[in-house]
């Protein structure tokens, strides 16, 4: 067997752990050294070379939700899985999956276009050509639509950019509007442009922020071709992800359908992504004022707002048809605690070839599960159950996670532990976000992995790189918290359902920063891209098998789970500061734009060349009751102090009942009620933004209700979230009563 | 006579000042009701029609130094002032202006291109067609030169862009550096790229700043077409402005001339200023890292640091010549204090047509003369003589101005009260900079003038206006302070050799900010474009008559100078304390960066696919000795506040000796041996930096010791500084004096 040189040095590393004196969290010193010696053995073996035969033979043809080559993928899985002595299977549900029938987009009037809505193959690029698979460039979930209107601009199409409109005296009723990328999670543009009265939306990658402006064209450069465009989904995923006509139960066989035309998260209005080069001339025909300067964009032109003289006409229908989802899943029985399971998931299904989505995340995943398969074969035996999965159907809309998760929640509001998720994946500098129970979790695991590059720790290197990029405020901050703080989880990948609907406690991991690129959702993220732009040593992948799988086996195998309480407590208390100074800024904000309009300043502001519309005088929001959250976070801080200093104590031995509780940690944290109009979400913490989509709102009950001005619901979602506090302080404090109390000196 | 319903409003509005009973700062509450009736009258006079008309007769034909149209201008405006009943005449003076010989841009390799180097006639715009009067574009005071070179970007050349260059491991050795207008002086680019051992200097229009991004292009619009280019002087004004033969004394018949070879304020390597349609290829021949996103501009390509692979061809040659200079100078001669001067300036030359720079502000000028003409009629005597300047040169290097100045330098420093100074003006905002003992004056005017647009006064539109635009620490001090902080002068038009060079209390006003323009010194700065897009109805024209006329005429009739000091201490505060953050930022920036190198950050940010030069260990900036600075402002605040209290109390009537005092305020301020290498500028608050050309330098001494790392020269200039300030408070000390001493109750 080859020992590659960098592993050796990883030897070093987690030796450290254990010369220090300090056995691993959760582990009595002798499981520790034990458990030390199988994840250096693990890690030790992912094999680049095979991480990059994963990749090219998963991205071989186009293998999106319902494809032949999907399928294939998926049996392909199953039969390495199987090879490396796993027990696996798939498990296949339904979605509903609109393909286009027809797209159409034309400028109308006196210098017509029409839209090429088509991705070139490049020559160099093998598999761009496989033009007979691919699945043209739009937007899943658009309603069937034929409108004729005027074009306005929007922006990135966020709330705030309406209002912006609104000073400018444009409006967007009965027009198409024209966004975008970025910024903000594409379905909520449609979302918002209809609920301001727009009748179609067309969303475009701006060079700015995607094109020659970030750096060289594919496939001279990694960055996104003027004909390159972005599918996506634009479902109404903020209110729930997953099949749309099965909403909170997993779509097998005999299942009620809700009907097409009753489905809540479908576009109100059609919708089509183009390209830049297809994006010109519309921009071109706009009329009216020069956009404010923070909407400009890349392209050699003056951007206006709008209206356009010239209408757009948009035409576009699907196939409004359901399609087998297969997820391929992996089990590994555990030998002392079957019944708690550790699970570990990354989707197969892309939008195109998809080679860096997801397959630099799927290709490390599956190198994970065959080297876990060697440990087994030199004896291992993980004392958890762990579960590997390859979901299918992210991309439309997290299906295939979603309807296993919905099919089996029971099962897993019972027995899972933990949910470690990857998606894409590239070179550079060690990312995660997740559950803050396990922030003391995933920081530890990281100060075990090497970077390749630097050969420093995975966990110092980011941690550098952070302070070299903070404020000095931040850096203080960093350089005395001996955990790095992670963001929590808003959504965009598999970890979804896991978090924000069953209270599963949930990570998501990765590496990048390095490589930029410009390929996201095109036909052009394939192999060649990835090869040629990317991690194109595949250390990255590596080591993304090796954090991912340490983190597993580490959880697995735990006497005790380590999970970490003080780190969470911390967070709540940073997150009710934040919500008390948003209030506080809301109310400073209102106040003021009450006085500056009665002081004159929109008189003074006026300019007989421009359109210039006062914002409303609007009423002083109220204060807001924060006592039970002061005192619910105190109480959680008290609880999280005192049970991780018996946890300490006890030296990873553990009481009956305690893992029990530590599972049931995360669940605590959840509403069976959810949020307020979207009951699938019902965790209290962590959300992604009803106007942000995939972006996290932390405590979003509170948070959305002072967003969005809605005052006695901020104070309702502070009782219900300062209660689950509460409960969650009592279970701390009933499980530090399991553990033994310290001994007096 | 016609009144305007406008004027009749402005009865209403200085009513308000004797209705209130607060005469005129420096005024007898009889001489100040005298005063403002005058005042009523001047500013019923300025008539649009006129302002439009002296525009478009100065900016029929292109009128450089030593052109034909140059001299006919001056002509006509000396017949004009005559006409007035003015007693004016012309002051001949010379310089050395160079005018392009040859001129020409080679890109050489594979893809040769030869830029165009000429702005195209446009049919719309009849002036534009004058092709065999224009000046071409240069830059002039680039020296001569022919150098072949690779490229490399230096975003805008700024001392601070190397090292990013640096940290990216580019060096601009034996290069030509293309370099982007904006965020310093164009002066600045060359010099700092000669300092780093560049051979030339390609400085271009990036539509980013001054093109299709900001607005639509002319002749649709009015921004920067792309074969538009910025000629402008590229002399090392920071060292002197002025004939570069002549440093220090007027340049009339039979002064010594240092030979130009000798002169220090010449480029050190050839300069030429480029379009954005030019500058393209050189940009796309770029090799190299992408720029870092700040150094992006909008132009649709990826912009890359460089080297390139292929050569630059730079050679220009100008023609050496000296040329006239015809400043226009009237003089109306003061009843009481026929020895105190009041100046007011603005240049007549322009580059080419030059509506906007310099007739926007000149057409008003003159037609301030007039009306003062015709209070003359109407017997109104100034107190003061009151002399009105039309610069030639100003373009170049402030030659007339400064000529002008340097050879009256002894009577100016002897009479000269205050120069208010205009340049371009456009439609908009108030706006002013100057000495701060004429802060609280400036105010007290501004209160005054109506505003075209709103009808409320200029003083509370740029109030509110600032208000609106504010951060909530800058907006409280804006509402709780009784006067608008103007901000100091830098350079970049007439008033430097006053301020800077003579201790003139100056003052430079206009408005702007509802216009944005993109023509500045092209051929299509013409009257079509003024007349189109900028203010098209001359209304605010005609305030710059009424505001600049107004400041000359209370200037010249006080019975007391309405000099004012608290505001100068409190300002002067602000400064030292700007200085002291700035120190303390310094130290902490050396530390962290200290601090950074020796955790390892540097290698944390190691990409072995970039290259990364880590920044210099440097020593720690000691602590600075402000002990002197902090003494000095304080008995300059206690001095002011006793002598402005003082002055209050006297109600206007002026003691023996007073006057005389207030007039060598500013003087005092200054220091013969000029600033470190730069005895020229002798202004001890205030310089353009060294490094920035326009932008103001506050306390320039200390401020640039501090930034140049020079810790002694630091300490040095404190102790300077501090001896003026406290100069300054004994001045103030002498002259509350002369005030009677204030009634006991």
């Amino acid at each position: 067997m080859r020992l590659p040189v960098a592993a050796a040095c990883l030897f070093a590393i987690a030796a450290y752990a254990m010369d220090a004196g300090h056995p691993l969290r959760g582990y009595t010193p002798e499981d520790s050294a034990t458990e030390v010696t199988w994840e250096q053995k693990f890690r030790a073996l992912p094999d680049r070379d095979h991480i990059r035969e994963n990749m090219r033979r998963l991205s071989a043809r186009p293998h999106h939700v319902g494809s032949p080559y999907d399928k294939d993928n998926a049996e392909w899985l199953l039969a390495q899985l199987k090879s490396f002595g796993l027990d696996a299977k798939i498990e296949t549900f339904s979605a509903l999956f609109p393909t286009p029938k027809s797209r159409k987009l034309e400028l109308l009037g006196p210098t017509p276009f029409t839209a090429k809505l088509q991705e070139p193959p490049v020559s160099v690029d093998p598999t761009s050509s496989q033009t007979s698979e691919q699945l043209p460039t739009y937007n899943a979930y658009s309603r069937d639509g034929d409108v004729t209107a005027p074009l306005v601009y929007v922006n990135y199409g966020r709330p705030e950019d309406y209002d912006v409109l609104d000073r400018m005296g444009v409006s967007v009723k009965g027009a198409i509007v024209i966004a975008r990328y970025g910024a903000s999670w594409r379905g909520i543009k449609p979302k918002v442009a209809a609920e301001h009265g727009a009748v179609g939306c067309i969303i475009y990658s701006d060079p700015r922020e995607d094109g020659y402006y970030q750096g060289d064209t594919y496939p001279q450069g990694p960055m996104r071709p003027p004909d390159g465009a972005q599918r996506g989904s634009v479902m109404d995923m903020p209110i729930y992800p997953g099949d749309p006509q099965t909403p909170g139960v997993g779509a097998v066989e005999g299942v009620k359908l809700i009907p097409i035309d009753q489905v809540q998260t479908i576009t109100k209005i059609p919708v089509l992504p183009i390209s830049y080069a297809d994006a010109t001339p519309f921009l071109k025909a706009l009329g009216g004022e020069t956009a404010p300067e923070a909407w400009r964009g890349g392209l050699p032109l003056t951007y206006h707002v709008g209206p356009s003289t010239a209408k757009a006409h948009l035409a576009v229908s699907f196939n409004w048809d359901r399609k087998p989802l297969n997820d391929v899943v992996a089990r590994i029985p555990g030998s002392k605690f079957p019944d708690e399971w550790v699970i570990r998931g990354n989707h197969h299904d892309a939008w195109v070839n998809g080679a860096e989505d997801p397959l630099s995340g799927a290709s490390p995943e599956l190198e994970e599960a065959r080297s876990l398969g060697e440990l087994l074969k030199e004896g291992w035996k993980p004392s958890r159950t762990i579960i590997y999965c390859f979901w299918d159907g992210e991309e439309p809309a997290l299906l295939g996670s979603t309807e296993w998760a919905e099919y089996h929640a029971d099962e897993l509001k019972q027995h899972a532990v933990a949910y470690f998720n990857s998606d894409g994946n590239g070179r550079g500098y060690f990312g995660v976000e997740g559950s803050h129970s396990l922030e003391n979790f995933v920081n530890d695991v990281a100060k075990d992995i090497q970077d390749p590059e630097t050969k420093m720790s995975v966990w110092k290197r980011v941690r550098l790189v952070d302070i070299s990029r903070a404020t000095p405020q931040i850096r203080t901050e960093i350089r005395s918290r001996p955990d790095m703080r992670i963001p929590a989880l808003g959504s965009g990948s598999d970890y979804t359902v896991f978090i924000d609907h069953l209270g599963v406690a949930s990570v998501n991991l990765g590496y990048g920063g390095e490589d930029e690129g410009g390929q996201y959702h095109s036909i052009y993220d394939d192999f060649y891209y990835y090869t040629h732009f990317l991690d194109t040593t595949f250390d990255y992948e590596r080591a993304l098998a090796q954090t991912a799988g340490t983190m597993v086996l580490r959880m697995a195998d735990a006497d005790t789970l380590p999970f970490q309480f003080s780190d969470l407590a911390d967070t709540v208390h940073l997150y009710v500061t934040q919500l008390k100074t948003l209030a506080t800024e809301k109310r400073d904000e209102a106040k003021e734009r009450d006085q500056e309009i009665s002081d004159g300043v929109y008189q003074a502001l006026y300019d007989p060349k421009k359109n210039m519309v006062p914002p409303p005088v609007e009423p002083i929001p109220p204060y807001l009751n924060f006592a039970p959250l002061d005192q619910a976070s105190d109480d959680l801080t008290d609880a999280a102090k005192a049970f991780d200093a018996a946890y300490a104590n006890a030296g990873g031995n553990p009481p009956d009942g305690l893992n029990a509780d530590l599972i049931r940690s995360e669940r605590l944290l959840t509403d069976d009620r959810g949020l307020p109009n979207r009951p699938w979400f019902q965790h209290l913490l962590y959300a992604p933004g009803f106007y942000t989509g995939y972006g996290v709102k932390t405590i979003p009950g509170v948070r959305e209700a002072i967003e969005q001005k809605k005052w006695s619901e901020a104070n309702e979602q502070i009782i219900r979230v300062s209660a689950a506090l509460e409960h969650e302080a009592d279970l701390l404090k009933q499980a530090t009563q399991l553990l033994p109390a310290k001994k007096a000196e």
